[in-house]
C-alpha cells in the first residue's frame, strides 16, 4: 500500500533525527543517558512527530523549526511509556518485544529515565528556540506540548484511567480518560506543529479538530485490538486491559457500537483537515489508517 | 536573629504565593492534584524559589515576572523529593515528619505525581511569559532551570549519587555529584531571576559563582549534619546515608577537612556577590546562614 510505505518511510526519517538528538552515551552519568536511549530506540511508528511536522508542512512552515518540537514529543512519549511500565504502575516487563526499560535498568533507573526524557523534552525545545525570529511564537508551541502532556492532558488522563480500573465508570468519564490520556498529546504535537509553522486562526482550528479526533479514534481501536487483536502482532498479550479490568470502549458500549464511533471520528477528522488549502493526502490516509490498523 | 526572621518571612511569603499557583483541586483527576498539593505543602525553606526573587531583585528586576519561576522551581525541587522517596529510590516513609507521598496516595500516583509537578512547573512559566515582553530573555530564563534539574544537572547527579552507593569513589565524582544533585539546580534558580531581571554578563558571572559554592557548601553541611545531627531537629532519621553506604564529603576527606571545605565555599560566595552594587546582605546571611544551620 502506498500510504503505509509513505508512514514507513516518515518513521524512518524520524528514527535518523532521533539519533542525533539523543544524548551522548559518556560521562559519570552514562547509565541515564543509556537507559534513555535504550527506550528511544526501541522502534514504534513516530505517529507524533510525523503528525507535528505534517501540521507544520501543510500550513506552508519550515521543517527545520519543526523538527526540534517533534523530538521532544517522541521523548515525552517514550517516558510515559517508561513510567507506565514500572511496576508501580501497569507492571509490564515487554513493550514492542522487548524487556522494558525497568528490567533493564532497575525501577529507580527507569523512573529517572523517564524524568530526565520529559526534562529533555524542554531543554530541546527552548535550547532550539533561543535566539531563533519569533520567540513567542514558539513559547506558545512548546506551551501547546506542555499543556498536553500534564494534568489537564496525558497526566489526567492517566490519573483516571487508574483509578476506573475495577469499576463500572460512566461513558463521560471514559470520553474524560480517552481525550486527556491520548488525544489531548495528539492535539498538543499537532498544534505545536501548525503554530511554529505560523497556521492562520481557522486552519489550527480544523487541525485541533482533526488531530481529536484520530486521537479519540486511535484510542478506540487499541481498546479493540486489545480484545480481537492478535499477540504476535501486537507484541503485548492479548486481553491484558480486559485481564486489568480497565474501562474501554468495548466493554462499555459493545464492539460493533465501537467501530461506529470510530469510523464516525475518522470522517469527522478527514472532513476538517479537507479544508485546508496544502496536501492532505498524507493526513487523510492516516486517519484511514488508524481505523485499519492491525499491528 | 534578624537573618533568620527574614528567612521565615520570606519562607511565609513563597508560602502564600504557591498556594495561588497550587491546581485547583476539581474535576475528575482531582487526587492527582492532591497528591501535588500535598508534597507542595509539606513545608520547607523555601529557599530555591527565595533564591530566585533575591537574584532578580538584587539586579534590579521586576519581582512580578520572577514569580512565576520562583513557583516553577518549588515544583521541581519538590517532584525530585517525591521520586527520590519512592521505594524504587531511596524508599523513605517521612519527609519533614510526614508521611511521603507514596505512604499517603500509593506508589503509582506518587510517580505520577512527581510527573505532574515537573511538567507543569513548564506549563506555568511557559503559560505566564506568553505575550509578556522580551519572550527571548524569558526562554533563555526558562532554560536555565530546565539545564539545572536535568541530566547535565540535577538528574545526572542523583544518577552517579545512586550509582555510588556502596562504592569507594574518587573525589572528582563526589564533587560531580554534589555539583550536579545540587547545586546545579541553585545555579539555575538563581540564574533564571537574574536573567529575568536582565542581568549585566557581569552580575550574572558573580551570582553563578554564589549560587555554586553555596550549593555546594549546602550539601557538604547536609553530609555532615547526617553524621553530627539530631533526629528530631532534622525530622529524618541520622546516619541514614552511612546506612546506605552513601558516598559523603565526610566519609571520603573527614569531618573537619569537610567543614573547612564548606567554609572556604561560603568565604568564596559572600566575595562574589558583594561585587554586585544592589543590597546583598540577605544573600551574605544565607550563606552564612548554611554554614552554621543545625536544623
Amino acid at each position: 500500500m502506498a500510504f503505509e510505505q509513505e508512514l514507513k518511510t516518515k518513521s524512518a526519517y524520524i528514527e535518523d533525527l532521533l539519533k542525533e538528538y539523543m544524548p551522548k552515551e559518556e560521562g559519570y552519568q552514562n547509565t541515564i543517558f543509556k537507559a534513555m536511549n535504550y527506550s528511544l530506540s526501541a522502534g514504534g511508528k513516530r505517529l507524533r512527530p510525523i503528525l507535528t511536522l505534517e501540521a507544520s508542512k501543510i500550513v506552508g512552515g519550515n521543517e527545520k523549526d519543526a523538527i526540534p518540537f517533534a523530538m521532544a514529543i517522541e521523548m515525552i512519549h517514550t517516558y510515559s511509556l517508561i513510567h507506565d511500565d514500572l511496576p508501580a504502575m501497569d507492571n509490564d516487563d515487554f513493550r514492542r518485544g522487548k524487556p522494558t526499560n525497568h528490567k533493564v535498568f532497575g525501577d529507580g533507573m527507569a523512573t529517572l529515565a523517564g524524568d530526565a526524557l520529559l526534562n529533555y523534552a524542554f531543554e530541546i525545545m527552548l535550547r532550539e528556540s533561543i535566539g531563533k525570529k519569533n520567540p513567542d511564537i514558539r513559547l506558545k508551541a512548546i506551551y501547546e506540548i506542555a499543556r498536553g502532556a500534564g494534568i489537564y492532558g496525558m497526566i489526567g488522563g492517566q490519573v483516571v484511567d487508574i483509578e476506573s480500573e475495577d469499576k463500572a465508570i460512566e461513558k463521560e468519564k471514559l470520553d474524560f480518560i480517552h481525550m486527556n490520556k491520548t488525544a489531548a498529546m495528539i492535539v498538543g504535537c499537532m498544534r505545536a506543529g501548525a503554530i511554529i509553522g505560523y497556521a492562520s486562526e481557522e486552519d489550527l482550528q480544523n487541525i485541533t479538530r482533526y488531530a481529536k479526533n484520530i486521537g479519540l479514534a486511535f484510542q478506540i481501536v487499541d481498546d479493540i485490538l486489545d480484545i480481537v487483536g492478535d499477540t504476535k502482532i501486537l507484541g503485548k498479550p492479548v486481553g491484558s486491559d480486559l485481564e486489568n479490568h480497565k474501562s474501554t470502549y468495548p466493554a462499555l458500549i459493545g464492539l460493533d457500537e465501537s467501530r461506529k464511533v470510530a469510523r464516525n471520528l475518522i470522517e469527522e477528522a478527514k472532513d476538517s483537515i479537507k479544508k485546508l488549502s496544502g496536501d492532505t493526502s498524507f493526513l487523510e490516509g492516516l486517519a484511514d489508517y488508524i481505523i485499519s490498523r492491525d499491528h
